[in-house]
């Protein structure tokens, strides 16, 4: 299967990042077509990013569905478009957060989040709210660490993230760890060795959801909520959405 | 003061019809100043239209912050991109939604929505979760006439309006209705004499509430959620917002 | 337009105090009628005291009533009354608390309350809780200072309220602080210059709300819960409600 | 024990009513004492009434504190003054709402409430979430019979009432009915012999609860909210409750 | 009247413990039947623990069915099996979280729980979520005492305890205290005098409330939810259930 | 992998046909193991047969633990047992209705359930609770089917479960469906063909999960809640569970 992993900032480092910890999981017979915008913010930590990104990645849903990909994977934790890009969409479309609340609620009670700026809390207790999820989730932590700073992250800086986790663990119970951000992706393997809980990343989940739901034939439901969009007239920088 | 009057889609007709209910209410120092998109679909009725729409509003966001407005007013009944906009602006951004269920629940303890399609009565839900009236909602109920056809309303599309109206406070024990769409604000003064509860169009009470929180010399916090967007690079077609 | 400015306990330099703030912000169309019960507590700061108050001060809408008036404030941070007022009024009834959640969820993500007694704080959940804005309150704070200090505040005690705020915004992340009681109006402006978010005052912002319904022509929904009062014999002390 | 049994209302046919009904299910060692207010409404069917009678029911929450009574029951359905109650007494204070959803929610996974008129429906659902027992009830229905038309019920009102208990259990698939009005108790034995599940009368649960916690040594808590009520100055015809 | 009082685990210490308990609060007229399974754990501490109690609670149900008693009470803080034993019995079926929970919201605005081992939190937690006490609880504690250790409590595992209630007291807010084990119920007295807020135990709670329900001849509602089992085959050490 | 697949019920036919469904989405790689208990009811419709099957499915687990498994499946729509086998297990234990949920999340923004018997409907809706998914239900419907007859489902009967699913759709909203019962695993297909929206089952889905779990090394947190079940005696039929 072929799936589409869109990275709505326009990093490309960061596309590589995530890109790679993509491949590390997926199944031999699948592959992944890393996507980055031509259009949108450096990095995604507020709802103007958000916003702006969400637009840019729109174009990028249709180029997949032109190439017919089967997945498209939504790679920031904001889950930016998701309802927009699952109208437009024909294959499924997951979100990184989604996924892995879904995965830490399998495993543990309670999992914690623990993200880059503080800023970005509301936007996660937002999905916690809109994915039933919050019940399940022991706090949102923020590490103060900018999305940026992830691709090179310094050895205090992965300290400071670390030592996040550990409270989260040791003062608000949590029993699993959901990292709040695709550009921690490459950081699982060793936190999963120093740390006594499980630690989740979106991507990697994302990536076993999407093939999960292709080898059981499923696809977004076109009844309903996200049927496709309505045929209108467009404008300006957006008339290739018109008719 | 000076009141942004923002229709985020590109339909210049339905502009006039809002730009003129909010004059007939604001007080004579209040003045109007509609904007339109350049760069938008031409009406707003599912999530990919709210997508596009989100972005190219902050432009107008934009605009009006650089000639100092007093405050902004997005009038689409999805509320698009506040978050954003409350950021990126130093006056209040008020969305006709948020407003509009503010007024009818003051004036009666369960309010019905009467909307444009079907499809849109999620966004309705979403955002009485969010602003927490959705306690106070007798329901939400679609007409199935399309935006567009509000600018001049046939008279079988009145009566259908109406009608959905009267089952509101017939079957679902609506004691105010909540109109839910900005192109439906001439509607209110009609709807008004013909039915025997209050009428609440979100794009007037809107006007009110930006006068009242200018009067009272409130502003949007700059502390937390709702601060300064971060300074970062945007590229392409969004590079005007980055550094 | 005439707005009764209704003070339920009996301390007339409180009802002063509310009365200067709420003509400061009033437009100059609008006259402020300010009521004062002669049947009630000195202050209100319990059950018991907001029970006996609530009956006291049906008797002042009833007067309000009989000399028209455009709307009533009920001007006690827990909205004593409030549902029985709408239905024995036939103009709007705006109880301070919601009027003050409101205009404060317009611009700020979470807002904070600081109020008197430590007592007083299930009652001001309840009302978050009632009016939906639960989700929407970073906490709330007594400073357990007595209502009637209010009048007379010595600089100990406003230092001890200031500090409320501060920890408001520091420990519980207040976006905004709106000020839980009608005797804390007149330190909007100083708290305003001395403190880094918006304060908000439920007295001045019901009297905009007030101007609000009433320039839109908007009124109490008299179909259902708000609906007139059954005429039935009432005896003893409460014989004039009776018929 | 000595239980003070309050009509809140001055119906003393209705007072006679529930005290027979107590005096059937108490133990022999109860004592009743009925007790009806000389200032108050004919009946409470709106909040005005509960409103008026609130304050009236507190003076004889106070003469059976004076008279060393072992417990307070409310007897109506809008658990009226409740809280003021509690902070008021040293004995118990049971209200016949909560009474009743206590009982029924023991026996029934999902119970229905049958009430007097439409416009108290508010006020049940109001309950049932102060309780916690939203979840546990399948609909509140109104009989739409006035209070007063309890006391001598005409066969063609009981066929009413029942009805509704019967569309209650087939429609909303109610496992148990709770009677929604204190002026129902005698009724319970002729519809628990034509009903299918059982009825639940809040006078009863009451006195059955008050002799429950008298018999374990339970007592209202006066650390925190039900402390007793702050001395201050009362005027007027409340001036007996000052200092 | 009957009650079979079922202690879930094979501890026949803490079974005289709880009968004793609930001999000192039954009425003259009732009959305490103490009950320990044959096959079951010898406390309960965890969901394994609870899961397999909960099967072999099952048969203690039946054999009091057979002996024909007036109601059960299933003495274990996780009130396992309480539904399934609804569906068998004939007589009310009482679980003490259930019991305690109630009349702990009858004489407090908010209740705290003290209970054995952190890893029951959750249990705890849950069950408040079930019953809709949620909102009334301050929060829940645990001595971290194992439950056998209650049945020869020494003097530092009481103070622990008793610690436990005075944070829930002091620093949560707790304005009563719920026991969270049966095997607790021989404190209460000691506690009530040592502490400043009433002290709650299931087991005697549930007492009463079986004797309330059975004077009031109410017994579980057999339509819909609690009906019946129905009859099937059961094989191997299960085979007695079946037909 | 290997991956125990567990019928709670007694019918090796129905083992037999969820082992078939699950082998068919199953990876070349993956290894199915059914597993049916000795001791257990023939089938689980309600709350008596899903408590002795959770102790049953215990040994199950227990030996799928010793056969070193990588993943345990409770294939039942009450998901029974689960908290208990995560504590006992050290790999993952998925329950099939939290996996269905899951799935049908990501693909639909409401979904509605079929499920057999009237009587299992608070389970589903307690499970939709727990798991967070309740406001992504458009409603649960029965069929009315027993368990067992879904075994050799007759013309008649199959007509009755597709019409539940048309009126989920038509009159719900439901914009996907979920299969209530493991038994119907293998109507996916048909059901596919001839309905609108996607069909979810619980087992195929419960493999895709485990064996996406498997992939990404994520097992059930031992830290908190699922920690290792605590040594003890246990004794009578029990006493193989102590030590």
């Amino acid at each position: 299967m072929l799936i589409q992993l869109i990275n709505p900032n326009t990093s490309t480092e960061m596309t590589a990042v995530m890109a790679a910890s993509a491949v590390t999981v997926a199944l031999p017979t699948t592959k992944i077509m890393p996507s980055t915008p031509l259009h949108a913010p450096k990095s995604i930590e507020c709802a103007l990013d958000e916003t702006i990104a969400s637009a840019a990645l729109l174009d990028l849903i249709q180029e997949g569905k032109q190439q017919g990909v089967d997945a498209h994977i939504i790679a920031c934790f904001g889950d930016p478009a998701l309802d927009a890009a699952r109208e437009l969409a024909d294959a499924p479309v997951i979100g990184i957060a989604e996924a892995a609340f879904q995965l830490a609620s399998l495993i543990s009670h309670r999992f914690g989040i623990v993200t880059t700026l503080s800023r970005t809390l509301p936007a996660s207790e937002h999905l916690l709210q809109k994915y039933g999820h919050k019940q399940h989730c022991s706090g949102v932590r923020a590490s103060d660490i900018p999305v940026l700073e992830l691709e090179n992250l310094a050895p205090e800086a992965y300290q400071l993230l670390k030592n996040e986790c550990l409270e989260a663990i040791n003062l608000d119970g949590a029993e699993a760890i959901v990292l709040g951000c695709a550009g921690m992706s490459n950081l699982v393997e060793k936190l999963s060795q120093e740390l006594p809980v499980p630690i989740i990343d979106g991507v990697t989940a994302a990536v076993k959801l999407a093939e999960s739901l292709h080898q059981l034939g499923l696809r977004t439901s076109k009844a309903g909520h996200y049927g496709k969009p309505l045929q209108k007239p467009f404008i300006g920088r957006y008339s290739h959405w018109g008719v």
